[in-house]
């Protein structure tokens, strides 16, 4: 065995709100020698979410948390550099949900293959068919039920998910209003990503924006965000609209209970229908999901800006960008 | 024509929480002739339900609100007493939507006959067919879904929809929690309507009650509270559970802001489908609907209890009784 150390982050102290510098703790381990059955993974990056911050709430969560003292976990792109595991073969890539570590030991339970697609750079492809992609997909279609020429509101628009939501609501021929927290994420969900308009909430009133864009009222929400701008969309959604609930990031670095929103009460007035939903949950249709969405990529119909951050080191201060708005795209750490 | 005069209570002023003495006026008015098409009708129940205060708001609701000046909105039960259209003879029992009024003439558009039940008064019969009847079995069915050997939790449990709901998810073989605001309430439930287990809200905590009560967690929560209420159950929801939201009867009064419910992350957690509905939008299935509920009324299997209050001049302050929990069961007006 060529590595001897395997460097992770470990979960040391529950946040109270954003992750600060005793959150976690950098622990250097040595590698046992391989098993039947397992592969030694270089992992090549690290791919930062929203959720991950919801693992290390004490809330009752939709899968194990990460208990303090656990390697923090998360999910990884790397190659197999030594196997002992057939299906894991030296030298490909693969993909799959485990630690923040540099270099992992597995009998590749939580991974896969991945594919490597001609034109487009690894970061890329990880970005787009990891989390984000199938997220996007399996919300709109699954969970939302999307239709041909419905108009389509997407919050967190310049993030992974939501410049995929709005790209592939495109495609289905779609109108889609993106709201995001620049005047540059704006120009560029409207540029680069064919979104029909986008609202600064930073700078705007989103009730009034979506008012003036939404004359007719929403037919699908994708909701990454939650709180005020939720509830914008809420005010204009459509007579048996449907609202995905995707992510709640506004919420989850909250010590204290969030309310949910005002415009509850429009469940029953304008009949909707909102669902939450985890991509975890989807294997089963993984294969033909993951087959369109490469598919959209050969041919160009699907991108995916990437923001890249240095070293398994800076894993946890860039976790925050997440929350303060400070990445645009697929936030990665390369390491 | 025999009768003159026909009395209304008409919208006066906007209420800022509960119904006060001038936000209606009881005006009484000449009965024109009957036009060809037309039929004069006595009423003899006027129903009172949680949603006529929303029809006195200033939010946007799912229906044309009740504007000042206008007759207040309601659903009635009566008599044709004289008919100049053939679908609507003399003598024969009808039930619309219409106004608070003791005397109408309609051309019958909301209108249908009624059916009489041998062995039930009219009250009952009038309760359960045309409102809360169809709310709860639409609700349970084609909203939430429900299926054999669920655990069903109802809050409201002795209000009009909610026995109805308790007692249609017993006969689907299914396990019946109620909420209710009494001892008395919650025994009734129990011991005459099936319900296998009750909390008081007013002397428990619920979310600690459905805890024990429903260890596995709950497949279904009917909802007709919102507030605190529902985010016991959201607290308690089984993964892909489903919510169904029939009425939000705590923040109806409210000329605040209302928050919607701090558990509203759940949604994502527990992976739920949450949705409203109005009953006005299924009249497609009515005809099977109230066929299924004649049946189960005819054979024993269904009852209601009314609080009847006697006089069209009571109706506005026994309005209020549906927000102070001051009734039980169908709240109806004897004219």
């Amino acid at each position: 065995m060529t590595v001897k150390i395997a460097k992770s982050w470990h979960f040391n102290k529950r946040p109270k709100n954003m992750i600060e510098s005793d959150t976690f703790v950098l622990k250097e381990l040595p590698i046992p020698p391989l098993k039947d059955g397992e592969f030694l993974f270089k992992t090549i990056y690290l791919s930062l979410d929203a959720t991950n911050r919801v693992w290390l709430s004490d809330w009752d969560i939709y899968m194990e948390p990460v208990h303090i003292g656990d390697p923090m976990r998360g999910f990884v792109f790397g190659q197999i550099i030594e196997s002992r595991n057939p299906n894991f073969p030296v030298g490909r890539y693969a993909a799959g949900l485990h630690t923040w570590s540099d270099h992992i030991i597995t009998n590749g339970d939580s991974f896969d293959l991945f594919p490597v697609l001609d034109g487009l750079d690894l970061a890329e492809t990880f970005a787009i068919l990891s989390v984000a992609g199938p997220t996007a997909h399996v919300g709109l279609h699954e969970i939302g039920g999307l239709k041909e020429n419905e108009t389509v509101v997407v919050s967190g628009a310049a993030g992974a998910v939501g410049t995929i939501v709005g790209q592939i609501a495109k495609i289905r021929g779609c109108r889609v209003i993106g709201i995001a927290g620049s005047d540059e994420k704006c120009a560029m969900i409207v540029n680069e990503f064919g979104y029909d308009a986008a609202i600064n909430y930073k700078t705007e009133d989103v009730t009034e924006a979506l008012g003036k864009l939404c004359p007719d009222g929403i037919d699908l929400c994708f909701e990454n965000v939650g709180g005020d701008i939720l509830d914008a969309s809420l005010t204009h959604m459509k007579d048996f609209g449907r609202v995905v609930i995707c992510g709640l990031i506004s919420s989850y670095n909250s010590s204290e209970p969030v309310p949910g929103p005002y415009m509850f009460r429009n469940l029953i007035m304008r009949r909707l229908t909102v669902r939450g939903f985890v991509i975890l949950d989807h294997a089963d249709i993984m294969p033909d999901v993951l087959k369109e969405l490469a598919s959209w990529v050969a041919n160009g119909k699907l991108k995916m800006p990437t923001h890249i951050v240095d070293g398994l080191e800076a894993a946890p201060n860039a976790l925050n960008l997440l929350y303060t708005g400070g990445n645009t795209g697929k936030l990665l750490v390369k390491i």
